[in-house]
């Protein structure tokens, strides 16, 4: 069996660093896995009834501003927060690190970037206890915590789980302007690659970076940002997926049905795309592949292979491609968004500048409408 | 419960009769259920490789011209017949009837419509004994038989099984411009309604029919016709439509995906459509219901209802509107193809003439590309 | 590819009629599927919470007495009438008809056998017109009707389908001691035999019989009786009844697991045996095949073939060929059960006098339980 | 919502040091994951028939004494070695490290423990570099690797999964006569206890114990030992478990089938279990849960729960209980076996002197096999 043409792996690339953020001098924190996004919505009842009502997720606690849920498989206090403002946007992307030790660690980390940084013994939320949170160099907000409040693992309370049952947080998705840039920080932070999309120029259109040994724990997806891309959930099978459709189809709601379902071709997973209320995009992933070891192959994809987002050809809407959240600073304001500079995906792909192929080479277009949206 | 109000079910409709087909005084033959179709394919090898190796219907016979296949269910001789020919088309749509003598009604049926009728005692393909075909009223190229070899049923025979085993032809699908008179016609024949696609002016866009108790044994699809739509196999879960996908996607043939996959509104079941190497569409399918009882309800779906042909408000595709198979004569040429005059599905729906609604009333469009493609 | 051994197909059976039925001269009633069973429970709240709680059933209607079911797919009143009695036991076994003179038909048909009829134009429970039932030769008491109220097909409400939804009635369970003396029976009603269970003697020990076409609309199983073996709901997917099971434990009811989940090599169906509060028992079913056409072929299985009720080889608990529910005569009173004289499938195929092979001459008797318990 | 009162959780238990093993003073290895078995059979043949064309490894490389299998997700040359020999029996259980130093930290730690140790710098077998083999203090023999050839990641070639594709090595399961003592060395090896099954009384039966953030890359069963009880790998869906049983029904080989398909109470995983040609048995698996952060919750279950093993209530078959494979020592030699001196899980749970509940406090006894056999 010779390996197809388009996933050429390799090991990790040591590609010459981008200007612009130094890599610290003192130890990254040392993360176990993205942990819960604090997220602000305009209508929190709506919001709720979205999240709970509709994707069943588990309410763990819950007030006037705010609940608190998480999914059926965890342990920690939540996976999400939801906290009415006037502005829908992400308020924290949070992890969790190994000890509390690692909270002095990821404060002389960003100390040493210059970033804003703020620490609370008693948390930023119900839940969890010291945390830090950063305004990353990248603008992003993120928090590190280690102490958090225990609560009932619900994985073997099948009576409690629909049959679109969300089981675990699987990763988050950000938009900034500079790929390479953004990824070389995250690897300062401890993260790894494990695939890509490039073109033949070098340009990078995405990245998808782990800590916990999956695909990901968040994704560097090239566009303006600091935005938020996604929150993803994982499911236990791809059926679980296909019955959320069908409960937004009978709801008369699937025009919360933003992209999919499909196959991805960058990590093989089984997604769908939703928009909640507020526009969040939630996906719903299930299937990755275990990428634990050091030298696990990266996967690089070319940006004019019709398969590399959907592995079925299937088009990306383009909202997909240009709709994200905004992000807070550390104040709770908006954090502006920057024009990316380098080609954007859904340019070089679709439309009249743009091209997709099915097979390398190919040079008559299918009827595929990623050729021809 | 309050019924949804986009399910207007109600008693099989007996419109005033359309003009054109004679209702005849003799009794029509019992139909069992759609049997076979008969093709005519460019590229026999092609068309073998795909049918064959990829999709993994089961060979029953070949030769030099024609490839027999069948599904895993099956123990009929064949449900599709593979014949080289020089036009991409459509031979025969074939129905098995009850008795020996039923062979006699469809003759004398026809007959008395004044069409064209063949019979052969040896039958028209391998495997299958007497048979009758005609021309029917609505111009296409119908078969009857009774008489057939038994081959062995695979159903238990799981190590030939693939991930995406097709294990029973569900049903045709025929494109046809004026689709009142054709409903009319194949009640004459002794199909029964199931579901259907209106608009408040009257206007039927397409009508599902059946003889086995399933949502339909053939369906009619208005637009230029006579021509063949799709014929559709059958799966036992939606996994294994999904692993079709995945298949084609690895073999670097997703292009062959035309739409979906996806759960219909009409008929409730879970599909997929693909394009075979000369873009007759093939539709893989599972999972609608019951429709046995005399007083089965009619489903009646607004065209403009966005859900109608897939639940979660995908887009149709344009292609999966305007192409289908040119049918044959009894001579092997092809029918002329007759506009349709009414209007067509596509223009109510999308584009500058038409809308579609995820919620009856909603008056701002969505972003899906239902609404703006 | 060569037929395997243990699936010998054959055209339906006319074995040398057995002693004791006459076939009587009037036409049977046109049956067009199994509809409704209703059963006699000793404590309706817990049944109730079983059925509807546990296994998700709709309810269309209850007063204090009788609670009133129907599977998600269903558009007539109920499939299942749960009605508080003293003794737990089936009131009826209940069959749709094509017509309203198919009532006519059924009760000249059982008044001719000289059995016991009663008929209601008002029906004997809620939603169903004009019925009757009858103590059919063999001791069980048996409906039909045709006017029925309609109720809403819920199969596009996936909003309240659960994770193991019941889509549909499959199917009876009957016992009874002479096995081809009830095959001959319902022969005589209409029903035709799809697969059975045979010994190289020519005893059977079980029967599958079908109006609808599905693998069985009843069968009978040789045994003590007139009673009733279980009844039978469909699911979509194989996941659906692995999920009734997950729930199953996780309310730690497990106990309620009679046998299963598993595969059987008669009707190839995927299914679970449950109990009910009272014993009754319940199978969850998906996946058997077509067969609709008249010379659909006959499956006979041997008794010691130990794949024949689970094509995996697992062991049948004794409870499952011992225990059945008791069947009430049209006054209500349970009807006393009559011992099989022929040898019983438990005796021959396990313990000290019988034996099982998972290869038809395989000498040595392997590790499964089936062999060994 | 109560936490149910099967599940106790608690931080990983920190009991009293069990006698035997000392603690090493230096580090141990840091090992990522369980990556491969090296497995001695009688009849090559007839194993490669088994795992290559029954179950589907895939063969990275074979000559005419071993052949090497991998999974669909791996990247490394091998999950599992087929080597030809006269006795049946596990040659090496083997473990990957993070680095080319952890080899040195391994091999010191054995030594220190005073075991036997071999260090080859170009392996033990093909496709692997610089290992540490030892004879550990429970009598396993256990490997230490970290080069390796790398290999496609057939992850995305659709094309070549069959429909029970096995896309990782999950764990291993061995038979130690001393759980405590057992867990105690691996915790000093670095391993971490996940779920373990007790007794009031506090005897440990079993215990489950990871490096890589599933439930297991190994586990501990009390019994005689060293034996090894089975090698696991995943699939991605229960439904490819299901059809690796219908498939060996197909084939009168579901005697191979030992136990399940079922649901395991401890890792809440979907499990099945098989015995290839020689004896040795292999659990297909999938589903269970993140357990990577250090706080993850051990998961306690009571010996008497009968859901302990499998969440349904159905029983374990006793050839599970009581065979496993012999383990070689560094020379080939079958290591002696040593009887458990404490009490066994089949004893105190099944027959005269044992019970089992299904809720914790009811007296009577129900009637499923896991009370009665």
């Amino acid at each position: 069996m010779e390996p197809p043409e388009h996933l050429v792996t390799a090991p990790e690339p040591h590609a010459g660093r981008p200007a612009g953020i130094a890599t610290p001098a003192v130890p990254p924190p040392d993360i176990l896995r993205c942990a819960y996004m604090e997220i602000v919505v305009t209508d929190l009842a709506r919001s709720r009834e979205f999240y709970v009502d509709v994707l069943g997720l588990v309410v763990t606690r819950e007030d006037e501003d705010t609940v608190y849920l998480r999914t059926f498989d965890e342990f920690i206090h939540h996976n999400l927060v939801l906290r009415q403002g006037p502005v829908a946007a992400v308020a924290a992307f949070s992890y969790r690190v190994r000890s509390p030790e690692d909270l002095d660690r990821a404060e002389a980390f960003y100390r040493e970037l210059g970033c804003r940084v703020e620490r609370r013994a008693e948390g930023f939320v119900a839940g969890v206890g010291d945390s830090v949170r950063v305004q990353d160099p990248l603008g992003f907000p993120c928090e590190f915590f280690h102490e958090v409040q225990h609560v009932e693992r619900l994985a073997w309370r099948y009576e409690l789980h629909g049959p679109g049952a969300l089981v675990r947080l699987d990763h988050f998705n950000q938009v900034t302007p500079d790929v390479p840039r953004a990824v070389a920080h995250l690897q300062d932070l401890g993260f790894r690659v494990t695939e890509d999309i490039r073109d033949e120029q070098g340009t990078v259109y995405a990245a998808w970076m782990r800590r916990k040994p999956t695909v990901h724990d968040t994704a560097m997806t090239g566009g303006d940002g600091p935005r938020m891309h996604h929150i993803a959930f994982a499911t236990h099978e791809k059926h679980n997926i296909l019955s959320i459709c069908d409960t937004l189809g009978a709801l008369r709601r699937s025009d919360a049905i933003e992209r999919g379902p499909g196959r991805h071709g960058v990590s093989n997973a089984f997604y769908l795309y939703l928009r909640d209320p507020d526009g969040h995009r939630v996906e719903i992933y299930t299937q990755d592949y275990y990428t634990g070891d050091p030298d696990n192959p990266v996967v690089s994809w070319d940006v004019h292979d019709n398969q590399r987002r959907d592995f079925w050809g299937n088009p990306v809407v383009p909202s997909w491609y240009t709709d994200a959240s905004l992000v807070l600073d550390l104040d709770g304001r908006p954090q502006p968004v920057l024009g990316r500079e380098e080609p954007k995906e859904m340019a070089v792909t679709i439309g009249a500048d743009g091209f997709s192929y099915t097979r390398k080479g190919d040079t008559e277009r299918g009827f595929k409408l990623g050729n021809t949206l």
